[in-house]
C-alpha cells in the first residue's frame, strides 16, 4: 500500500525530513533477515545522486553521510526495521525569507499553502527535491535484495533538451556525465545546457530503465500491476509529468499484428510490452520511461502571486540546477527498485 | 492502499469474477452516508460500456444488469459497504477449448500461467476485460459522490488510430460514436476502423480525461500524489501502457520559463501542470491523457507456443473488436472519479 | 491491514450486507491458487452456525446457501478473487416497525445514529449478526488453505451462563450441543438456558479456541504481534468483550518463574505462553479466549430513548435468542482462521 | 492499516531501532497541520516511562532524549511526517555473550531464531522493551493532536501482584508511585515488590485505562471495531497477554437484564460497555484493562535449550525490573491515544 510517506506493501520505505532542519531519514520495513548491508553500500547509491561539478547542476558543499540506526547486525540485515538518517548540513533558513510571501510557479508553494493553511518555506520544506535523497537509501536497500534474486536495474537518460541519444552502452551510464548511455551525445547535452544556463533558463528530459532478470509472475493483475505500481512509483517523482511502459505511447499508433510480441520456444522476439503482460512480468526486461519537466526555478523574472493574492514577479536569485536530469535518475531507479522488490515479496507470499 | 482486488484507501472497490462463471461484482466501501444512489444511476454508467453498433466493437447480446445487495436504504447510501451484483450471461466455455493449450501474444495467457500455476482459460479468466464493467459500477458510486463537491470528469477520445481529434466539444463526446470530441472526426475513425477490420488487425489510440471542480488541496505529498495514484488507477487497466498528465512528455521537450504556468489574481494563465503541483491539485482542471494498445486478438495468424513449450502458429477464430477504444473510456473515466473520491476522503481526514 | 470491511493483509476478505436486503457476500481475495474449495466445503461451515432447536437458539426457517461466483475452477482455487454470496430469504421489514424510533440498550442503534446521521434499522441493519456468516464463509477458504499446512482449530464453550466447563474432549465438540468440550456439562448448560429464557433474560459465556500445527515463526514483533492481530480478530466479533491468549488474565497473578514456560530439548513443558513469544509463534498450541456478553435483546421491559431524545420504555416482542453461544463459536474459529491464514502469508512473504 | 512497525491507518506511527545501536526512533505520518508540538512535549511523557527509584525498577543511568527530525515549524506540526530520534547510551554489547546461545524462557530469544533464522542477541535486540520508548513518543504527539479535540486518557495500575487498588484518584496516579490510583495501596505494592525482589522473581499485574471526551461515532463497525483496534493496539506492547473492555470477562457471567446499560435522557446509567456500542463509541469513557504478564527475567536458575538444541540450565545474572509496571503504563496510554488519533481521523474522513 501506498501511504504519504510509506511506499510499499511489503517491502516498504517511510521517510521523513525537510530541507532545512536538523535531518532527514527514513525507514525500510520488510526487508528480509540476512541480506548483505553496509553504510557504504547505501553511500554509493546517494554519492550518484550528489551534485557534480556539470553543465546541469550546481556544485554545492552538499555531501550527504548516512548512518544506520538499526536493523543491522554484523553486516547483514535481521528482519527488524532498518532505521537511517542524513544529516542536513549547510541549511541556512535565512536565504529563503522572499519565498515566504510570493508562490514559486512551478512550485508546490501555492498548493501547500492551500492544503495545510500553514508552510515551512524554507528550501520548499517538505517539497523539496532533498526528499528524494532517502529513495535512494532505500532504493540501495532493495537493490541489495533484488541482488540475491539475480534482479538488477540499469537508469539512464535518453534524452535532453529534446536531444535523444542513442542506447549504445546503458550500463556504462553511470560513469559517464549525465548518465548519458552514448559517450557521443554528451558534448551535445553540455552545449544545450550551457546555452541554456546563460538564458537563465531550464531543460526537461526523458529517463529510461531497464530491469533485467525478473522472473515471469512478478505483478498481481487487476489494480496491482506490476506496471501499475511502477507508474505509480515514478510519477511519485516531483518532476515527472508522464510514464509508460515498453513501446509506451507509440504502442497507441500500431496495429495489433505489429505490436503483438510473438513468442517462441526461446522466448519472445520483440519487446513491445516492455515485459508486462497483462500486469505481470513476462520474464522479459522491464523497460520504463519516465517525462521530467525542466526545472521550475529559473533566473527570469515570473508572474505570481504572494500570499495575500497580489499579482508579483518573482526573480529566484542565486545559482541554480539547469535540469532535474541527472540527479533524478538514481531517484527513478531507486523507485524502480522498491517496487520490485516489493512485488517480488508479495508475489512470494502466495507462492 | 491498493491491494490486488481491491482500489483506493478510505473510498475502497473490491472486485471478483472472470469472463465465464456465475457472475462478476464488487464491494464498493467507505462512501459516506447520504448519497443519492440507485441500481438505474450505476446501470447508466454500465451502459456507456456496452458494446454497440459501430466498426469498433462486435454487437453481442451482453447486457450487463446490476443488481445492488446492501449499503443502500430509501435512495441514499447508509454508510455500510455496497454490495454489487452482475450475473455473467451467455457464457459458453465450449468456445474456448483451444485458448486451453496455447498462450495468445499480447495477452495474459503465458504470464497467468508462469504466475499461478494453473489457469482458469475460459475467456481470459480474471485477465478479461470483462473485469472492468465492475470498475464503472464503483466509478458510478464515486460519481455520485463527487457530484455533491461539484466535482465531475469528462472523458473522450483524443486519438484513434493514429488519427487525432480536435477538443470542440468534449462534454457531448458521450453522445457521439467512440466518444469523439469533435463531431468531423467520427467519419474519418469509421473508415480507419472498417479497414483494419477487414484486414483482420486491431487499433490503438489515446484517451484523455478531464476533472473540474477539483479544489486546491487535494493529493497527499510524497508517494500518494494525487498525480501519482492517478497514473496507477489508469495504468492498472489492462490495455493502457503509457499515462501523462497535463503537458506530460511534451513537457520533457520545453524550457521552464515556456512550461511553468503563471500565476496571475484571477488564477494560472494556462495548463502545462494539468492541475497538479508537487503531487497536490492547484484548482485548476486535472488534465490526464492514457495511452491504449491495439486489442492483441486479432484474425491472423501469429507466432506463439503452447503449454507444452512448442511452437505453435494460432490463429484466433470469431469477430473481435477491433479497438479497446470507445469502450476503455468509461472505464479510464471511473478509475478517475473512483481515485478522485479517495483523496478527497483522505484530505478531509486532516483537513 | 484492517480497514472496516475488509480483514487482513494478504490474506482477505471483504464483506457486504445487512439482515434485510437483497442478500450478503463477501470476497476472499489472495487466497494462493491451486487450493481445494467447493461449495458444500463451505455450505458445512455455514452450517454450524445456523440456529439449531437447543435452548440457546430460536429455530428458525434460516438456511443460508452460499453460492461461489468466481475464482474457483474445477474445484481449485486460481489465485483470482473469490466472490460468493448469501441471498438473504424470510425478510420482513415491516416486523422493524417499532425500532425505526427507539435506541435499543447494549445494541448499536444509538451510535449508528450517531455516526452515520441516518440508519437501516431493519433488524439491526449491518450491525446485525448476520454479518457473521459472511465471515464463517471467509473462514472455510482460510480453514482449506490452512488443511494443507496441516495447520487446524478447535473451537469450543468454555463457560456458560457461568458454568464452566472441563476440557474433556474438545475435538468432538461440534458434534455435541452448544460446543461443550465435555458431554456432562450440557444438561446443566440446558437447564440454565431455559430457566433464563423463561425469565425473558439472556446468558453470556466464555469461548476457547485452539489453534494446533502452527509452526514456529508466524507473526510478526511490534504492531503486527500474532496475538494482536488474533485480539483484534476476535474483539472485532460484535458481542465480545474481552480476549486472552493463553494464561491471559490469570498471568497477571502468577510470579515470573512460575508462569515462564521451561524449554526442554523435546519441547515447552508447559503453555501459559498460549504458543505465542514476543508476538511470534513458539510452535506450541496457540490457545485463545473470548469473552461473550449476555444477548441484548431480551424479553424485559427497558430504559431507553427515542431518536427525538424522549425517555421510553422498551420492550422487544417477539422470541430471542438466549444467548450469542453456540452460534458465536463458528464466527470465532473462522476469525481465528483468517488471522492464521494471513500471518501465514506475511510470515512466508519473507521467509 | 498495521504493518509490521507501522501503527495506525492515517494517524501512523513507523519506529525502529534496537537496545544496542546507534539510536531508536521513528515517524509520526498523518498528524494534522497545526498542532503545537515541541521536544519537551513529548520528552515529558518519555520521562514517565523512564525507570525511577523504585521497589519495581531498576535505576540505570538511561536517559532517553528525544530530538524531533522533522514536521514542526515554529512550535507547530506542519502535515509532514514527524520524524524523531532517540540516541542509545550506555550500550555494552559485552554483557550479553551468554545470551548469544542460549534461548531465555518467556522471551522472544526462540521465537526470532525460529523466524529470522538469525539473531541480534545483544539485550533482546528488537524484541527489547526499549523499543516502546517510540511508542511513547508516538503517543506524546497523538495527545497534543486529542487534547484540540477535548479528548484525554489516564492511565493507572489496577492491581499488581495480586493486590487489587481501588480507584480513588485516578487522575493523580501519574504523580504517584507505580501510578497507583489509590495512595494507601502504594505501601502494600512496595512490600511485595521488595519481598519477590528478595526472592530473585517476577510480578505481573494489571493496567487500566480510562479516555474521556470522546465523542460518540469514533469507530468503524465490523472489522475495524474502536474496542477491536484498541485491543490489538494494547496486546502489541510486549508483555501483555489479555485485553477487556467496559465490563470484559465479567460480562460473560451477567444476564442481558443486569448488563445491558439503560439509556436515560441525560446519557447512559451505567457502563458495562466501556463506552463502546457495536463498535462505535457511544460518548461514554472509554474503559480498557490490559494484563500484563511477570516480567521473564528473573534471579533463578531456568531450564532452556541452546542454539544447538542442548538442554542448560540459565541464570540471568545482573539486576532486572520486579515488574513491567510501573514503565508499562504510560506505554498502554501512547498506544490507546495512538489508536483513538487515527480513529478519530477515520471518522472524520467521511463526516
Amino acid at each position: 500500500m501506498t501511504s504519504n510517506n510509506t511506499f510499499g506493501r511489503l517491502f516498504q520505505l517511510t521517510t521523513y525530513g525537510e530541507s532545512h532542519g536538523p535531518g532527514i531519514g527514513g525507514v525500510v520495513d520488510g526487508c528480509p533477515a540476512g541480506v548483505t548491508l553496509t553504510e557504504s553500500v547505501i553511500q554509493a547509491e546517494l554519492d550518484q545522486r550528489k551534485p557534480s561539478a556539470n553543465e546541469a547542476s550546481t556544485p554545492r558543499a552538499e555531501t550527504d553521510r548516512v548512518q544506520i540506526q538499526s536493523g543491522v547486525f554484523e553486516e547483514q540485515t535481521t528482519g527488524a526495521p532498518i532505521g537511517f538518517s542524513i544529516p542536513n548540513q549547510d541549511s541556512r533558513p535565512q536565504d529563503y525569507s522572499e519565498l515566504k510571501k510570493s508562490y514559486r510557479p512551478g512550485h508546490a508553494d501555492y498548493t501547500y499553502a492551500a492544503k495545510y493553511g500553514l508552510r515551512d518555506h524554507r528550501g520548499g520544506g517538505r517539497s523539496s527535491a532533498r526528499e528524494t535523497a532517502c529513495r535512494v537509501a532505500g532504493g540501495a536497500v532493495a537493490k541489495q535484495f533484488l541482488a540475491e534474486k539475480e534482479i538488477s536495474a540499469v537508469a539512464y537518460t535518453r534524452k535532453l533538451g529534446g536531444i535523444e541519444a542513442e542506447v549504445i552502452s546503458p550500463d556504462r551510464a553511470a560513469e559517464l556525465p549525465y548518465f548519458a548511455p552514448d559517450p557521443s551525445v554528451v558534448q551535445l547535452w553540455e552545449k544545450k545546457l550551457s546555452a541554456t544556463r546563460k538564458a537563465g533558463d531550464s531543460l526537461g528530459g526523458i529517463v529510461e530503465i531497464q530491469v533485467r532478470g525478473v522472473p515471469a509472475g512478478l505483478g498481481e493483475p487487476v489494480f496491482d500491476k506490476l506496471d501499475a505500481r511502477l507508474s505509480q512509483a515514478l510519477m511519485s517523482v516531483g518532476a515527472v509529468k508522464g510514464v509508460e511502459v515498453g513501446a509506451g505511447f507509440e504502442a497507441a499508433e500500431l496495429t495489433g499484428s505489429r505490436n503483438n510480441d510473438p513468442i517462441l520456444k526461446k522466448g519472445f522476439s520483440q519487446n513491445n510490452a516492455g515485459g508486462v503482460l497483462g500486469g505481470i512480468s513476462s520474464g522479459q526486461t522491464v523497460v520504463l520511461r519516465a517525462a521530467v519537466k525542466p526545472i521550475p526555478s529559473i533566473n527570469k523574472p515570473q508572474r505570481t502571486v504572494n500570499n495575500r493574492g497580489q499579482e508579483v514577479t518573482l526573480q529566484v536569485e542565486g545559482r541554480h540546477d539547469v535540469s532535474a536530469i541527472p540527479r533524478i535518475v538514481p531517484v527513478l531507479k531507486a523507485m524502480t527498485l522498491l517496487t520490485l522488490a516489493d512485488m517480488w515479496l508479495l508475489h512470494q507470499s502466495r507462492a
